[in-house]
């Protein structure tokens, strides 16, 4: 089968199913209904204290073969996920699906739960770490499926994800399941991810280290959902929760990268009065942002919203006039976790709010501009978030297709070679963000427009940017680069990367 | 068919279908699933805006015999339901049945299209006005449906009232649909009552005088659940929203009552930290409010929360510190809207979640106290606060039988006459809350305990309150308001009044 981005794969891949291939970022209209779980009642005299993991477990019962779902606001501090996969394994539980929204390198135990049968699948939006290792290793039984953000909040809302038993790491709950994550010492801002977890998860479990007098304020995720209330120690580590990526670069060429990216969002006629933005956490990321604050300063610009995952930065914007709101669905430093908790214009919302495709409209659809990241680029502005060039496994879409789909102005941001590995390639070896999706790349030797935008491309050639074909592009990184080392891939499929709409855009292939 | 309270109603009721006894308040255990309404999707470059109502029935398209829904919070100021349904009528569609969460005097123009055949069924939680009138009369071609406040969010999430078109009044909206109750002019505070509405129906359509700059904040029903967005010059009157009801009395017979409610509270031994209160906004229960705050004041008590229609006086009482919170599903008044929009500490919250039995846990099951009225009660301390003595419609449960269900101490006060008319009877003529759920009632002659609780009785007599037999409160009240006159009903069912778990508790007969 290959599909509308001229990708091949098996029509059925073993422990996934039928593929149904990625026909182009809107081909597909839903014709489904949402996920209808069953209706519960509680009644006055009833508890939803219990004593630990181990009676919860119990107590629902939770069983062989279940999907398990996590969130991951605690990134590299999260204790809960490894906690529950511990105690299922105690108990001699084992095939768990385990849904996570994003795996990071804290959650290594888990690769000893894929390798004892414990965990046999894995449905994520972003994988790092030893996980990620072992998943390209092909250590796992069934194929992960790599979602985004959106697309996670879509298959969970629709039913095609379904979850047996959410665990919401609580940073404060009640004891009647009210959530939030701006409490306690373990404070992680939004809990945006978990939203949908919590509405259509057969049972929710909230596990919390803070557990406060009722009625929780404010709720992020209300006890109408919740059904037991876990309190333990801790639910993990606040120094793992702002990770080390929240740093502006200081590389002068990811720098003068930033800068241009900043002058493309200048010349198209953004930095204007009502201006929205993306951007993200990564160090170039933070250096656009910077840019483009500087120019909203120097042309009087009052922004509208800053959208995704909130950075200190942001939250500055946010207090100086520069953006009337931020829309957080993740919170990645201690700047934004203070500020959602206390600032009115600093708005919770879920995944599907954010950047669900199937919904009445998620925030994305109202973007104006959004900076992205890349492993690759290829020459079709097809853009790969998933795999190293080694072919392994090291990240996921995130929200990457959602922004890219939904932006007016979506610009991939990338040198042109790492090292001596071309950035810019003729096909990218994992496909996650179909090229039309993506408006401009930014490189560090020149600026290329997608022939779908040719709007674009005169306004920044007026403004003076080095603008160039992207073939132009292709051949100056291998130049740069040097021959690009071919990844040596098997033919076992060890993920399935679907499309926000559930589409399959492309496989990874087990690394040899 | 006889049900658990002895209540006599055919086994089918035309226009109703099969009816379903009442059996005890905790009775049903839902076997069921929620509601799956189509999964919808808008692409980025789509609008939501439409220009009036009419281009919105024809873009949905609304067809006859479609369930329409609305809400309530704009009280007796409210101009959306009377536009909706003129220009239902205009286009010359029929047979509709309105869900709107309550019905006004304002609401009179129902009337004609009730008579021309526009609005055939009604299905609502409270009546008053012209519209209760004509329906006693039998106007209305299929009984009304009467639920509780959390029975018609159990019902919307069960898929046991479908609704079609949802028409939210939106005090402030964006052209995206965020829709909150803070904003602009016709600003009510709480938006709960449309909660499940903008969850559940079909198609959603926020109707709006206040059209802000996207993205609104707060977000009180948000955009991924709202399908249109029509801006009109006015959506309501301001001065309908507070309606009269929110003054204290001045009777010194009610104010009696009160004092003697909130000393049952005292003795019951509830005035203590973390003490619960609904009261509501008749004149009593803010009588009561005002002695429960002195006693709070007088010992030194810390409140926990309270729940439900929010007025002034609560609110004076979570800024001094008397509650940690109010949870607020309806703002009565000024005093309660300025409040929601500022603090933190007031939490806005849908009718699920304030008294849906059927989900996991609602708000009235943590409540500790519950004041309320009754236009009659029985010896078995039913109550009935549907029908006056006449046998005509003037009102509705309301949260009555929710907050009786869920509250540790369920008190009703009530004179023990008015008038010629005795209130407390041998039989209500009309059961609307289950006398088990029934603590104490209150009255100008003394307070009966339900046997059922015979742990309160004792506690009541040591703190000296004149407690008597509820037989001995009905002979005085016969010897105190004379005979009582029979109401003269007929036949014809003009309503069915379903408990909060959707079993029939009581029918409601044409007055003839």
């Amino acid at each position: 089968m290959i599909n509308a981005l001229g990708r091949e794969f098996p029509e059925f891949v073993d422990g996934y199913g039928r593929v149904v291939p990625f026909a182009g970022a809107f081909a597909i209209r839903p014709e489904m209904q949402r996920r209808a779980p069953a209706v519960k009642a509680v009644r006055p005299d009833e508890s939803k204290l219990v004593d630990n993991l181990k009676d919860v477990f119990e107590r629902i019962p939770v069983r062989d073969s279940m999907t398990l779902s996590f969130h991951h606001h605690l990134r590299n501090g999260d204790g809960v996920v490894n906690a529950v996969l511990d105690t299922a394994a105690e108990l001699g539980l084992k095939d768990f699906k385990v849904a996570l929204s994003s795996v990071f390198p804290v959650h290594a135990p888990m690769v000893g739960h894929f390798e004892s049968g414990v965990v046999t699948a894995l449905d994520t939006d972003y994988i790092s770490g030893p996980v990620a290792e072992a998943v390209s290793r092909g250590v796992l039984a069934r194929p992960v499926v790599l979602r985004t953000h959106g697309g996670r909040a879509r298959a969970i809302e629709c039913g095609l994800l379904e979850i047996d038993v959410a665990f919401i790491a609580a940073p404060a709950a009640d004891d009647y399941g009210n959530i939030n994550g701006v409490g306690g010492p373990t404070a992680c801002g939004s809990l945006g991810y978990a939203f949908p977890d919590a509405e259509y998860a057969d049972r929710v479990v909230a596990v919390t280290d803070t557990l406060v007098e009722y009625p929780l304020a404010p709720i992020s995720i209300p006890q109408t959902r919740v059904d037991y209330v876990v309190e333990t120690q801790e639910i993990g580590d606040p120094e793992g929760i702002a990770s080390g990526t929240m740093r502006i670069t200081e590389d002068p060429i990811k720098l003068e990268i930033a800068e241009t990216a900043a002058e493309v969002i200048r010349a198209v006629g953004l930095i204007e009065d009502g201006f929205s933005l993306q951007t993200g956490a990564g160090g170039t990321s933070l250096a656009v942002t910077r840019f483009v604050r500087r120019m909203m300063e120097e042309s009087g610009v009052a922004g509208s919203f800053a959208l995704g995952g909130i950075t200190g930065p942001l939250v500055e914007m946010l207090k100086d006039g520069l953006f009337k709101r931020l829309i957080d669905v993740q919170s990645f430093d201690q700047e934004a976790i203070r500020s959602i908790a206390t600032d009115p214009n600093h708005l919770e919302v879920g995944a599907g709010f954010y950047a669900n495709a199937f919904n009445s409209g998620c925030a994305v659809n109202k973007l104006d501009c959004v900076i992205l990241g890349a492993t690759q680029v290829d020459t079709s502005f097809n853009v790969n978030v998933v795999t190293g060039s080694d072919g392994k496994i090291m990240g996921g879409s995130g929200g990457h297709s959602d922004t890219a789909a939904g932006a007016n102005l979506a610009i991939v941001v990338a040198n042109l070679a790492r090292g001596s590995l071309p950035i810019v390639t003729d096909e990218v070896l994992t496909a996650t963000t179909p090229g039309e999706s993506i408006d401009v790349v930014v490189t560090d030797h020149g600026v290329a427009v997608n022939p779908r935008r040719s709007d674009l491309e005169s306004r920044l050639t007026t403004a003076g940017l080095p603008v160039r074909d992207i073939s132009d592009l292709k051949s100056m990184a291998d130049e740069t680069a040097g021959t690009p080392q071919q990844a040596e891939v098997g033919d076992k499929v060890v993920a399935v990367v679907e499309y926000r709409d559930g589409t399959t855009i492309d496989v990874v292939r087990q690394v040899v």
